[in-house]
């Protein structure tokens, strides 16, 4: 480790961790992941298994922490209570929840909440990407965050003006996994390629339905059947035609903007998404999902006064 | 057991079996219903399955058989190959596939395979359901098959143009059991009744979006988190979203018919299609499937000469 650490930061969903130690200009300064989100935390103490990393990472007693994720939700360490959209991006990072009677100073950003009666929605994690992703603060932006609850947001002029979730990581794993296309995708299925033509087919196929996915699932089973296709090519339908889905259903309702798609993304994903939404016709920026994180972590502990002013 | 029967029919799907003494107008003179479909029958013996059964209702010992479903599949008694639509339907169940080397005439109904490149799919069952639900020899009608994997069917002029597959009910239970929404549902959700509030609510919401149901799922377990939606209630929102997203799918697939669309099912799903048809605003008319099985499976019995002409 190099130079003085001004913040821990963790993003802490629900079945990973991954923690940081940052200099005050957000510099990566030691890094840690781990399987104890959530679930593992509620059985060992969060305090617990906090310290056991930051220990691990050799961070100063005294050092404050800043978290975002699941760790904030009713099942979580405390609730950090949802801010309701619309809100400007600022204004939600500066609403963290303090823990009370530990001996840093440790805060977990909000969720956001869309009450509205027929398209309720939440997030909690993403909101601090977003507010790290670097948004100009003028105009309308589309900002995708693909994963296992995809988040596309509308972002006008700084702020929130809604988001939707559509399950897609989780879709692919639990009908891989569940459904009868098990027995079409074998085992294990093999990663999916953004160059795979199978994907690009049927996201395709997905993308002229609006975003009508289960009329087109049989077919993949259906195609094993009659067209002798593959078990890694029937992985490859079945990812085209659940992101081509995603993004038909999401152009559909939140319309083309000028500005090109933010995709806050890392790993396999960027190349996925980004062969998807060229064959959607819509533009698009990559920033990186991990940078973007942490960046949004920093923002956050400097909006709540646990560290010093713009670096 | 009062009068002679004519035939022994079996709709063999892939988990559960009903089997039916019938004289040669289809009255029913004995009925059995067990679990040794398909996965069962191949470890037992699917002759060994069958003779069992018609033992236990006091079949004669050179009574034929008539049989349809997953039992002519690859993987059942023997493969009843597909008939290629378009095909008029009688032609379907003339091609019965004969078992070689039994005591009796034991026949399978073949299933159907539609073999379009950009939309493969494939039945087995519903086809005799089809051929015994009494569609008239002239014009267009849309006939919807609900169930495990729902069935949409094109007939014109007494033939199968075209279909297509939409696992709604594989859907439902394999989120309800293995996505978020299982926090949302709960371990035993409750059966929904047609006239659930929340049953119409979603099914008007998913018939508003030609047949985009990922967009909403996350809604239903946000609903929980923002808006106190019981689990019950869930439920019901989960049915309504898959079935209207269905109907409107199909609806846009295969464009509104003069004719009633024909609805060919039994127990719960009368209902809950019934009402889903009805928002989306077409008309339809009942026809019981079990009936409908039977009828097309005597049917076939007698284009195959199993049993004499017209009674």
């Amino acid at each position: 480790m190099s130079g003085a650490p001004a913040v821990a930061a963790l993003d802490w969903g629900t079945t990973r961790l991954r923690a940081w130690l940052l200099d005050g200009a957000g510099k990566v300064l030691a890094e840690r992941r781990g399987d104890d989100g959530l679930i593992t935390a509620r059985e060992k103490g969060f305090a617990t298994v906090l310290e056991g990393h930051l220990a691990a990472m050799g961070a100063p007693e005294a050092l404050p922490v800043i978290i975002c994720g699941m760790a904030g939700s009713r099942q979580g360490w405390i609730e950090a209570p949802y801010v309701t959209v619309p809100s400007p991006i600022g204004a939600i990072l500066a609403g963290a929840a303090r823990i009370e009677g530990q001996r840093r100073d440790i805060r977990i950003v909000p969720g956001l909440a869309q009450r509205l009666a027929d398209a309720p929605d939440v997030m909690r994690g993403e909101e601090t990407q977003l507010a790290g992703a670097g948004l100009p603060a003028k105009g309308r932006h589309l900002v995708c965050m693909p994963g296992t609850h995809s988040k596309w947001v509308a972002v006008e002029d700084g702020a929130v003006a809604g988001f939707g979730t559509w399950p897609t990581g989780e879709l692919f794993s639990v009908l891989a996994s569940h459904s009868i296309l098990k027995h079409s995708l074998g085992e294990h299925p093999a990663a999916v390629g953004a160059d795979n033509p199978f994907f690009h087919q049927w996201c395709e196929r997905a993308l002229g339905e609006g975003g009508d996915v289960t009329s087109k699932l049989f077919a993949i089973r259906a195609a094993g059947l009659l067209q002798d296709l593959k078990s890694d090519e029937a992985a490859a339908c079945l990812s085209g035609l659940l992101i081509g889905g995603e993004i038909a259903s999401a152009k559909r309702r939140y319309g083309a903007s000028e500005a090109p798609v933010v995709l806050i993304a890392s790993g396999a994903l960027v190349a996925l998404y980004g062969a998807a939404l060229g064959l959607a016709g819509l533009a698009f920026r990559v920033v990186d999902a991990d940078e973007a994180v942490r960046a949004g972590l920093v923002e956050a502990a400097r909006e709540n006064g646990m560290i010093g002013g713009a670096a």
